[in-house]
């Protein structure tokens, strides 16, 4: 896929990503920098509880859902930033052994009032697991340049 | 801090981390691996770029927080899990060198009307480096155990 400027982005159109396989390894690892509660990183301790195994931490399962289209490389170079997220829904607990896999859509592309060169597009994330059941939701505002040629 | 059940939590209380500080290779270890864009792990072409220098993916800022959050351990076992997040808003770039800390505010508790073992809190996290300025805010609703004796 060639990068895109804002004004390649068309409401409604879709992205899919490759797949990733959580691990154990990846799941402890990743948990005991940024979110070291037992459920995460104690394999003992979480089979005596709720899920009955260790369970990824959903900013992890955030995370490779934003690889996932990082790889895609949309925007390339021309992704300015990232304002923010909306509405991050984990719905499903992640496991080890997993493969999760995205879908990104066009959900808004608006030109910026106050600066030519640049628009807001909003982008709406399913990131689902081998058995096509949703996991995670999220919507990502992002900072996009528009093609020099266009932007007045 | 003594773990808390859901009837400890007030809203209003504030609950305030200790600091991190963020590494130049902490940033690029996260980054290749959930967030490869060159901002994140190519300080070169970062130097020609907006922000003057490599800036710490927003996804790791919120990881960190994370890990302040859970380092103070106030729900310890009595959580039972995040649901998602809302308004994510990454405010300003964080460098190599900052240090970030966190303050947690209980914005909202409720028991749960479905279920009399739990309640649902939402927290409201404000991360900021140190020169007292705000880098990241968001909320983050969780589920946490009631006390046995209070949840008839």
């Amino acid at each position: 896929m060639a990068p895109r400027w804002f004004e390649g982005f068309a409401v409604g159109e879709t992205f899919e990503s490759r797949g990733v396989t959580v691990t154990e390894g990846g799941m402890v690892g990743f948990s005991l920098l940024y979110d070291p509660q037992p459920i995460h990183v104690d394999r003992e301790t979480s089979r005596r509880g709720l899920h009955g195994d260790l369970i990824a931490s959903g900013l992890q399962t955030l995370a490779l859902a934003n690889r996932l289209w990082v790889d895609l490389d949309a925007m390339g170079a021309n992704n300015i930033g990232g304002l923010g997220l909306e509405e991050v829904r984990w719905l499903r607990p992640v496991r080890a052994g997993d493969t999760l896999c995205v879908v990104v859509e066009v959900l808004d592309a608006r030109a910026s009032r106050s600066k030519p060169d640049r628009g807001i597009v909003t982008f709406g994330f399913t990131t689902r697991n081998q058995d096509a059941e949703i996991v995670l939701t999220y919507r990502c505002v992002n900072v996009v340049r528009r093609c020099p040629t266009d932007a007045g």
